[in-house]
């Protein structure tokens, strides 16, 4: 490897510039190190920018020892977004849309609510807060409600955030602090001593050599795509599509005030008339358009949930590419190799572990071990 | 009004550089006029880039006296198609993407099923050419539909043609011609001389005078806007909002070869994997946001009759306004002023009937009267 040893060496090298990578950069650079960022496309443009943002670790709960795990992770995250929100706005006097209205977990036939009965106990055995709520009730929080709703779960800790206003704020917040943020510089792999065992920095795609003294993988579903790494070090990360409507109430806000979900989709009001409507879950690489069958069935469920979503006016079809591991769980901390460190494979919940993963990242980097 | 005495006044002026005005532009200067054209947006961005193309007069055909009129001009400017896209073709050597594949109209339940042989008979009565399929021969011509089709009426002279691949070439046999095309030029009113009783040239938004021997109003839904002419003279234009969606099958062309029609809306192949799926009717004003309702009814009726469209993408959602008169009758011809011609109010049938409209306005100009 070509040396240059007249250029700077940064501390730290952050591949990926979406809500992760930011936020590691952030966090470290606060810290004191001096952070670099290599971003493939446009800053917070990947699953970040299509993220509905919902912060719902109780309602998105799953059985076993996996769903035990992810739960707590993203109950310590959720906990801690109050204050990274209050200090992201400090920071940049911009808004980041925390909403602190709850959600609603909504039934819409039988099995449906022997389901939602399930999981009611399910998370009454965790000692999770969840209110059960019959259709009268649900239907009285949320008026849009169909009549239909038989049964509903309110998780009134479970909030969310406006991803788009959050990576806006987190761009300033590195800008000011002196975070380098490249984009249109993809890395197209990791660079290792000579003897294998150490990162020494990374090489993009136009052959430019950047080094630094340890690298954080925040690459989302294009991790996989960066070379350089023995397979013993790898970790494998495929993209999972999701397709997901933004809508907006041409007569404001109102229609719903709470997350609502139900099987298969959710609504997320972002309480100035826009609503994020998804998602489908797809297993089709890298394919990156709506289809028919996608949007139709988010505006059928849609539709039949809360009937006046008819009147809403369709802004944009997205569609973002969510990290997967192999288990689906995040790969968060130090890596096979000295100086490699990861941030990735956050699947359904990069926004909801944001906070979290900077904060463990930034001590791994800093040498502080909790 | 200030007479720009210097400069040299056009022999006609063109309000409006849709495919109507474009087709009588055209059809003007081959007759020898000097043309000039005033588009208040770009040329063909209105209703004519949204429209499907359907060359439908058979399908169409309503009952009473008002269809019949319909009926007659259909066929003929329909009957104008072959030679008008050939003509075109060879001018600018490019193709409009004719396609003479028919119509299938579909009936979907019993009640669907009683209204199509009732629109069977009518048309038998007209003495026009269409089949009567049951379920099996339907889907034997277009193997695409689901098993729930009941009954369909094959229209096969009923075809199709790219309306934006027809305004590519109109522009530019225009532009080869030597008509002046001025984009981003609204018109604000029709100026009269000094009796009130003649036309002598158009004002712009910006007050600039554009003097002309007979000035063409082809403004589509925007016609009413127009000011300076008297009560008794103007032409009543709504707009009619249309909901349009253009999907692309990622595995080509072969779902369906015909037009397929049905109660609500239509599905039209372009031949290249392309397909256009429309439309809603809508009393909305100038509103041109897609909505739920409206993309939920056309996705769930496409989804239903032809179940392999869930695999499309979705390229576009597109809103047009249609120009609709008090009658939805076309204005096609000499108005209650001197110098003044109609070429507006097309609703649902601007693509089909631009040949014969091109065709009736020159010859009007030229003041020849067949």
């Amino acid at each position: 490897m070509a040396k240059n040893t007249d250029t700077q060496v940064a501390d730290v090298v952050v591949v990926g510039a979406g809500i992760i990578g930011l936020a590691v950069a952030w966090r470290a650079r606060e810290r004191g190190m001096s952070v670099t960022m290599l971003e493939r496309d446009a800053s917070g443009r990947g699953a970040s920018h299509v993220a509905a943002g919902m912060l719902a670790p109780v309602a998105e709960v799953e059985f076993g020892e996996a769903g035990r795990r992810a739960l707590e992770l993203g109950l310590r995250s959720a906990g801690m977004w109050p204050g990274f929100a209050a200090e992201l706005e400090a920071a940049t006097e911009k808004e980041v849309g925390l909403r602190r209205t709850g959600t609603l977990v909504v039934a819409r036939d039988d099995d449906e609510a022997r389901e939602l009965e399930r999981q009611i106990a399910f998370r009454d055995s965790l000692g999770l807060r969840t209110d059960r709520l019959r259709p009268s009730e649900a239907r009285e929080r949320e008026p849009g409600l169909a009549p239909t709703v038989r049964l509903a779960l309110e998780a009134p800790d479970d909030h969310s955030v406006d991803p788009r206003r959050v990576l806006e704020a987190l761009r300033s917040a590195c800008q000011s602090a002196g975070v380098e943020l490249r984009e249109h510089a993809p890395v197209a792999r990791v660079e290792l001593d000579g003897s294998g065992t150490r990162v020494i920095g990374v090489a993009l795609g136009n052959g430019e050599h950047v080094e630094a003294r340890q690298v954080v993988v925040a690459a989302g579903a294009w991790t996989s795509q960066i070379e350089g790494l023995p397979e013993h070090a790898r970790v494998q990360v495929r993209p999972v599509k999701g397709q997901i409507l933004r809508l907006r109430d041409p007569a404001g806000p109102g229609l719903l005030e709470r997350v609502v979900r139900f099987q298969g989709g959710y609504l997320v009001p972002r309480g100035d008339g826009g609503y994020v409507l998804g998602a489908t879950m797809e297993e089709r690489g890298f394919e990156l358009r709506p289809t028919v069958g996608g949007v139709y069935e988010l505006l059928r469920d849609a539709h039949e949930l809360v009937p006046g979503v008819s009147e809403l006016e369709i802004e944009e079809l997205c569609v973002g590419l969510r990290p997967g591991t192999p288990d689906n769980a995040p790969a968060v901390g130090m890596g096979a190799l000295e100086g490699l460190t990861w941030a990735t494979g956050h699947h359904r919940n990069g926004i909801l572990l944001a906070p979290l993963t900077a904060e463990l990242v930034a001590q791994e980097l800093a040498g502080v071990h909790a």
